[in-house]
């Protein structure tokens, strides 16, 4: 096996520039004067060409094909295959239209900053028109050199080994239930008391307090990792230094704090991968719909539950200071399952979330396939958003200038979010299944059983199989959309 | 110049690699998390391998040759020169000496941080002795490479073209008045009566808004640079964003206030190198002793100064809600300028500091040249204290174990403190007589003309001339002992 030790060397030192990287990221995002920007975009430019270089070098070629012939044990495998992947995604596309590509979305991406404020969909056109364009190159390229779909190579990028297919499937079951499940949640909610609000200012050194407290309790490691500040949370590092990040408002902590449990969700999974695997392309993570799953299955499943909110509560009181009804367990629960249909994705709620993904992976498809011109998203936004979800935005900047996804050119993302939820709600059942009295301990602030569980079943998998593969083996069946179904039922249509 | 271009490019990549090294650095000191350790070494010494991969590629070799005979103006000449220095240094010692040496400098570090609370030098000895001879073994390569003296050879890696003569006959001048200077001062301070004492706690918050609020004064631009805490204090980042650090003492806030002072200084350096030639070699601080002048400038000649603690005194007084005449800028003044010969260098005043260092330069040659053996530094170091400075520490701890530079592979760079010392005393001289009134200047807080003739004379020559020509044509004659001797004399000596 000379050949995957030389690529296992190289892949090592890939792993590693990575890492810098991140770390990088992280610092532009949490630390970074502003002055200092020009020279870092120069500085992760610089590493990420390296990077490229490394990747696409011909002697990789070489070595992939020849360690194929190489006695691998199931693991070293699976690495190959990861490499190769990776390798591949790399090559398919010319370097020219690598540099385009890469110059253009960060153009579109300064545009939009300006034309969303502005409400300015037709000066952001162009420049969103040369991204598409350039982005189908790129998904042709990959289609060819993956054997799969134009649309099916963007997604690879983000899960691996994903099929539209599957999602046109999936997201046409959620659709078949999620509006009327909507109206009947608001109808529910209707028939019972508002919750209380909770007034503010809420101190951010006890908000900080807070959100390092109920981390710990959920088992981040503060040995290999930090909560810092910026403008959108994120979870970046390295797994044996993440770093997460959030952002306080004086005048509502929950958010903030929901922040931080999604995060830590993310940062769970990263500190889990297998260790004996770090810097090896097998030993990341397991592509964002599983990722997104980890992070939402600790702040929906976990952390919006009736029985966190019994254990969180006492704490949330002794943080601010503060008691009286508005401060019980029960009315935190119901602040934290509020449902309202509302024109802003990152600001939806679970039920409501899926409405906003499905209308975008629609749209994206449509607009790559050629089937929707630029100059008709602005309509075609506003009819999505009346068919799914009942309200329509009254201008783009709520509308389909909200996202940065596509004028940076992330194509292909957006469906990895529901996924997410999907994955989240069946491996929370699963886990429940196997856990007997698995809520009690949620009730008690003991994550203990439920980390050990995702340690095994999810963490500890790195890249070793597929996300489907990884969902059917936790959970005994492909992914779907029962648990997620059941889990809406339970939450937002029992009685209170 | 088809030659330089490719160079030009090539020097580029380096420097934005080398700014990413520096930016995990700082990471490493001032955020990283205790567990992030391991990983975070095998990401630097990979940019650092791939740096030095990049700096010794045979392409380097050819393309240096070629541009000599190209068309460059000066500061591409300069800047050709400052490549080729560093192509040399990189290239003179063979690969597996490279590795050899990093590897025993980090055991020998390592070591050295349990041998020292455990005043344990006969353990560490080995360690020491296989990092010494590596050392000379490496001193000996980039002297013939470089047709220098070994000791020159090392020294050039931090003081290019400093020369151990000059160093001598400059230390000698300083030991001829240095040791009966210090006892005048100290009858002179015995015939005052001594300073008040600030007691404290003093709150860090507030330290640390004094320290932002000086900085902001002396033109730190917060734009392109931050501040923050590590456990040793040091000036890191890039020029377009410079990272200080300080680490505060609650019983004692000047410790921490003149470290955010001088790092400042260097600070102010970094961030004044020429825009234009940024990631250029010759864009570059030049060296290790005008870098100390920089930081020993704004700290000692101008902060440590009584015009300094006019100004200060009510911001202090301000930050911390105290006053009475412990606070008054006298007697702030007289604090600040306390002499009290000690057995440790960092903790050292100015006017016995050089005695440390004339201790450590010459014991360092001594051992490198075979003169004095390992085994008797413990007693040469104690003989040398009592020759210096008449006291002698009554263990290694607090003698020849207290510092982690040979440790670590550091020799010959002891010397360009004091150097940086005498360089300081004399640009702040030339400055003063260029600036009527600029003592007055500092009483008001005003930094800008002495930060506006830094920039003119040292900050924006970058590589562009050695340290030795910035100095004489900023001061208009060559590094001297006169300047230097003079400020001591008028700071300590006058009467109160």
């Amino acid at each position: 096996m000379k050949a995957y030790q030389e690529l296992s060397q190289r892949f090592r030192r890939l792993g590693l520039l990575g890492d810098a990287l991140a770390v990088l990221n992280w610092d532009t995002a949490a630390m970074m004067p502003d002055g200092g920007a020009p020279m870092r975009a120069a500085q992760s430019a610089t590493l990420s060409v390296l990077i490229h270089e490394q990747v696409t070098a011909p002697r990789v070629g070489e070595l992939l094909a020849a360690a194929d012939a190489e006695s691998l044990d199931d693991w070293q495998r699976a690495n190959l295959a990861e490499m190769r992947r990776t390798h591949v995604h790399a090559t398919a596309v010319p370097p020219d239209l690598v540099e385009r590509l890469s110059v253009a979305s960060s153009e579109c991406e300064m545009a939009w900053r300006a034309a969303r404020p502005a409400n300015d969909f037709a000066g952001l056109r162009s420049r969103l028109a040369t991204v598409l364009e350039l982005t189908r190159a790129q998904a042709e390229a990959k289609a060819a050199a993956l054997g799969c779909s134009p649309y099916d190579a963007l997604l690879d990028q983000y899960e691996p080994g994903g099929r539209a297919a599957d999602i046109d499937r999936l997201f046409g079951e959620l659709e078949g239930f999620l509006p009327a499940l909507t109206q009947r949640v608001l109808e529910h909610q209707r028939a019972h008391p508002a919750p209380l609000p909770l007034d503010g200012p809420f101190d951010v050194a006890a908000q900080r307090a807070l959100g390092l407290q109920l981390m710990a309790a959920l088992g981040f490691d503060f040995e290999h990792g930090r909560l810092d500040v910026s403008h959108h949370p994120f979870c970046g590092g390295t797994p044996d230094d993440v770093r997460i990040t959030t952002r306080f408002d004086l005048d509502d902590f929950t958010s903030a704090l929901m922040g931080v449990l999604h995060e830590t969700g993310h940062a769970l999974y990263e500190r889990g991968l297998p260790a004996a695997w770090r810097n090896q392309p097998v030993g990341a993570a397991r592509g964002m719909s599983l990722h997104e799953s980890q992070s939402l299955l600790v702040e929906m499943q976990a952390c919006r539950s009736r029985e966190f909110a019994i254990f969180c509560a006492p704490l949330v009181r002794a943080a601010f200071g503060r008691d009286g009804p508005a401060w019980q367990p029960d009315n935190l629960h119901r602040l934290s399952t509020r449902v309202e249909p509302g024109l802003i994705r990152v600001d939806a709620d679970e039920v409501t979330y899926p409405a906003h993904v499905i209308l975008r992976y629609r749209l994206e498809r449509a607009l790559l396939g050629g089937d929707l011109a630029l100059a008709d998203l602005p309509g075609a936004w506003r009819d999505g958003m009346q068919a799914l979800l009942g309200i329509v935005p009254s201008d783009d900047t709520d509308g389909c200038l909200q996202d940065i996804h596509w004028p940076s050119g992330a194509w292909g993302y957006f469906p990895t979010y529901t996924l997410g939820a999907m994955t989240a709600a069946q491996l929370f059942q699963a886990a429940r299944a196997a856990l007997p009295g698995l809520m009690d301990d949620l009730a008690r602030g003991d994550f203990s059983r439920l980390l050990g569980w995702l340690r095994a079943h999810v963490h500890e998998k790195g890249s070793r199989f597929s996300a489907a593969e990884i969902v059917t083996q936790a959970t005994g069946a492909p992914l779907g959309v029962a648990a997620f179904k059941r889990h809406l039922e339970a939450r937002y249509l029992e009685a209170a």
